[in-house]
This record gives C-alpha cells, sequence and structure tokens, in this order.
C-alpha cells in the first residue's frame, strides 16, 4: 500500500492516488484542519497538492513499517519521509511525518479506510518537528 | 476502551492506565518525540503526566468516536478533548487532540496495541491548532 502510494505521488496522478482509499474515507490530516471525510474533499487536497508542485517531484519513503492484519482488516504505521526534487533531481527542502492507516480489503483489494498523519509538537513553543 | 482510558486518567491510576496497552505497543505521541515503544517507556509517561497534575484532575471527553472490528482486530478514531479541573471543579485549562488507536484482543481482553494522537499544524506558523 505504501509503495503504492508513493508511487502514485511520485507520478502526481490523483486518479491512482485517491483509488487507494474507500469513499467515506477519515483522515486526520498533518496540516490544518482537525478532520477530513470522503473521498471528494480527499481528490480535492490531491488535485491541490499535485497542482502545486509545478515541475518539482515528490520522492516518498518509508521507515519503520509495522501492522497487524486479521481478515479483511489491518492497521498498519510508518514514519514516511517526503523530500521535494526538481527537474534535475536535486533536492530542494524534505519533511518526515508519522502515519498510521486503518485498511479494509473490499472484493478482495485493500483500500485506505482511516489515515492519521502528523508530527511531534515541541512542548515549549508548540511548534511542530519537522525533522526527525 | 475509550470510557476506561478516561477513567484510569481522572483517577490518575498509572496501573490502571498502563493495563489498558499491551506490552509492546507502539505510540506516535503529539508531545515531544517522533515514537515511542514499550509498556516501560509508556509507565514512565503515565508516571510523569501523573505526578505533574498535583491536585488538579483531568477529564476525558471523547468526540466522533468511530471505528471498525473485525475478529481479534480493530482501529478507531475519535477526537478527545482534555479539560484540567482544580479540586474546586473550577477548569483551568483544556486541550483538545485526534487519537487513532489500533487495537488487538488478547485471551479476551481487548488492549491497545498502537496509539497515534496529534493536533493539526497551521501550514503558515508551523504552530499546533490546540483547539477545535
Amino acid at each position: 500500500m505504501l509503495a503504492r502510494y508513493a508511487q502514485a505521488v511520485l507520478a502526481r496522478d490523483v486518479d491512482a492516488f485517491v483509488a487507494l482509499y474507500v469513499d467515506d474515507l477519515l483522515v486526520f490530516d498533518m496540516w490544518g484542519s482537525w478532520s477530513l471525510r470522503g473521498i471528494d474533499a480527499w481528490r480535492d487536497m490531491a488535485k491541490s497538492w499535485f497542482g502545486s508542485l509545478g515541475d518539482e517531484r515528490v520522492v516518498v519513503r518509508f521507515d519503520d513499517v509495522g501492522g497487524t492484519v486479521a481478515g479483511d482488516l489491518a492497521f498498519g504505521h510508518a514514519i514516511l519521509t517526503y523530500a521535494a526534487h526538481d527537474a534535475d533531481g536535486t533536492v530542494l527542502r524534505s519533511l518526515a511525518n508519522r502515519v498510521t492507516l486503518g485498511l479494509r480489503r473490499i472484493d478482495g483489494d485493500w483500500k485506505i479506510a482511516h489515515e492519521h498523519s502528523s508530527a511531534p509538537i515541541d512542548h515549549a513553543t508548540k511548534q511542530a518537528i519537522l525533522r526527525r
């Protein structure tokens, strides 16, 4: 699932990206809002994100991947690093986050039903810690 | 599970709190560190948290609770509000977060195997948004 996610982000492919999710997904996203529900809102987010990249490509790396499966349900967790590359392949910037996924298998196909991404917060300054 | 969590926090009961978790839990906590593994580290966190409260009591409220169960596995999500009350019951301060739980049933008893808590981050300032 994470490989498919990384591939869709690298390709800036909105359709491939939203195909990873169930229609009634619930996202606790790292940025801006408390929660976001439904594939239409998530498609808008992806369009806006990929549309903002211009010629840049985002390479997603995943570390510390783990999780548990039982029947048609699973949850998993990982540290993701998003590195923005320019057209020449130079890394412009990168940031890390923690992601938790709740997955459901529907008609044999695993989909993300719930996604929670975040960075830890420094207690004194209330600032997000964006590098690991 | 959330009711038991709230009860343990209200009672500042470290043993009742850690009893909710599996021994090899993985936590993506909102504060300070990227991840934390194992019941010993989590017990230290609870001791430190409850020990810092003095006469204060923390009332945990949960909203927007949802989740999915299959056999001995489940995941769930909610918005938690932590309100610190002084000895007279006056609310001193409160903050909200999003929590995702990955649960496993072991010998008939549900335990938290994975917990992810966070606040959204304001994109411009990189500050955590601590009120909903």
